[in-house]
């Protein structure tokens, strides 16, 4: 049933959901399928590749299908005319995670488009709020992929919100990280949030940009089986700023290497070349699957409509309403 | 207002808010204080210290007080008499964590006393169900003090009440980690926990038996000031199995030390005697203050009283019902 927020109000869509803007995984036809279901779809940006950025424009319009795009901040820096492809065609809303977002804030603004920023912790809500971000997301540690990692969902998004408050400001507050189902997005709404960014939840999906052994391996697993780390990054050659770190399966090559980075490093040649083979072939217990906790409460790969609708299954459209 | 759920009609408590039975913090004046404010006040059996076990209880009627306790469990595992101790005098009920509560439910049953385990994986939470807890607590890494710690509040507790209902089990689940207001609560209710302990919140109460000076301390911080360690375990000589590790303020010491444990080990004597005398001038840039993420969601010392009101402030009674 469908909840309104300030977020489903200003933004104009039906529910308080959005897809987050995985790497690659989050293409075309999931970032439409999730419009079309009534959430936000957005673009997987990720690092900023050209090529699958214009394919994937190609066969989508953004304008015409609500549909938004993400990118790695720290990496659009480098190639910040990927910013002005996306622009042109009239995102729902740009999405900037990882990095500072001032040098891309007003060319957002001026083309008419709200800027979303992911933050993982207190000094980059205050950051993204002063530079002119109209959404936050308080991302928890919890959450699949890249973040800070160091504060939970639970305590980051009423931080922020009282955070924003504080600070006189009417930007909205979305939370990411941990959430899978209505149990997640009622508790997000009730802890202040207007609506949440589901990653993992979707990558389970039907229409998800991913390989059936990839989900068949993610719906076995418990939130347990997930770890923060470093070792994709160095492996992948990924120049992470280091107050970033991502959360993945905790599987037979990460137990190898966590913790043992320097070793890592200097065996990089010969480790780079197990790696891409297993990337290949699918062997997930070498390749990296990009996971967070709320893997442990996901059972079946399903469509997205069907993921959507379980997402914002209340009984009633009433959520906790709180005085605090 | 009253929040009627399982644990409080199973309890016969009023509201669904059970005090963390925190080390010497927990006293008999706190845990009394949160049972007549509606709640579930325990007290902080901690590492087991017989003379303040005595001590507390004197001056407490556990049974017409409607109070339990709360113990280390691999540290009560040396000194099973304590349990015996507050057996005798009908405890609300018994608060098992961190270890294996396998050697003591039978006798706290046959007490006629009711078992509650906190635990922080799903490893934990199957064990605790198989001995008979009748009710679990999902401790996510975002509290105060010890814990596993690599999960979230968020994601395990909808991952443990999925395992309960799996089992068949008729098991309650309680949330820890996190929880300092009503939209705290609220969440945890909303992902599918029948109630809510809480430490931070309550250590920063009148009635806590902690200094005024680490209260003030506490009011000035963010939960970006805390961070998961060991080396207070390990200037204090605790011997803690390797599986937990505590949330503090991360303070000088700690961002001297953390990392750095086999020095701290060398210099254990010299360390030593620095951390006791902060611990007595309560200088907090040395000495240990244990508190959770949820600290930055505290603006002042309350009341018990005002604190489980606070807790409780819903505009309705309903909080989000959801199926999933
Ligand atoms: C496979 C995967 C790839 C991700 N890639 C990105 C990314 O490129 N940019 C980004 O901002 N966030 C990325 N994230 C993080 C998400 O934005 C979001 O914070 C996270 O998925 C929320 O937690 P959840 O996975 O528990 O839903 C990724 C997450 C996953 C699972
Ligand atoms: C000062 C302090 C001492 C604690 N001591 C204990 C203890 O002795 N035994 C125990 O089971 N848990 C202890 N805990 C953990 C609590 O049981 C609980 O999991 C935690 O406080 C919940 O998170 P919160 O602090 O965010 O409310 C302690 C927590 C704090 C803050």
């Amino acid at each position: 049933m469908a909840v309104p927020t300030r977020f489903t109000e200003q933004l104009g869509v039906e529910h308080p959901v959005v897809l987050a803007p995985m790497d690659y995984v989050a293409d075309a036809r999931l970032a439409r399928a999730v419009s079309r279901a009534g959430g936000l779809g957005l673009l997987g940006g990720g690092y900023g590749d050209r090529d699958w950025l214009l394919r994937e424009l190609g066969g989508l319009d953004l304008a015409a299908e609500g549909v938004g795009c993400g990118f790695i901040t720290w990496s659009l820096a480098s190639q910040p005319h990927l910013l002005d492809i996306v622009l042109e065609r009239q995102p729902k809303a740009v999405f900037l995670s990882f990095g500072d977002p001032a040098p891309f804030v007003e060319r957002i603004h001026a083309a008419g488009v709200p800027v979303i920023c992911q933050v993982g912790n207190l000094e980059h809500a205050r950051h993204a709020l002063e530079v002119g971000a109209d959404v936050l997301v308080a991302q928890g540690g919890e959450g699949g992929g890249h973040g800070v990692g160091t504060r939970s969902t639970l305590t980051l998004v009423p931080e922020i919100a009282d955070l924003i408050v504080d600070r006189g400001s009417d930007a909205l507050l979305l939370a990411a990280g941990g959430i899978a189902d209505a149990r997640g997005v009622a508790a997000v709404l009730a802890l202040g949030a207007d609506g949440a960014v589901v990653g993992t939840r979707f990558l389970v999906s039907e229409e998800a940009a991913i390989s059936a052994e990839a989900q068949a391996r993610a719906l076995l697993l418990s939130g347990d089986d997930t770890v923060r780390q470093s070792v994709y990054d160095i492996v992948r050659g990924k120049d992470w700023p280091a107050v970033y770190s991502g959360r993945v399966l905790n599987n037979e090559f990460v137990a190898q290497w966590h913790g043992r980075e320097g070793a890592l490093t200097e065996q990089i040649g010969e480790v780079r070349a197990l790696f891409t083979t297993a990337v290949e072939v699918r062997d997930f217990d070498t390749a990296n699957l990009i996971v967070g906790e709320a893997v442990g409460l996901i059972r079946s790969v399903e469509s997205v409509e069907s993921i959507v609708r379980s997402l914002t299954r209340f009984t009633s459209g009433r959520v906790a309403e709180v005085r605090s």
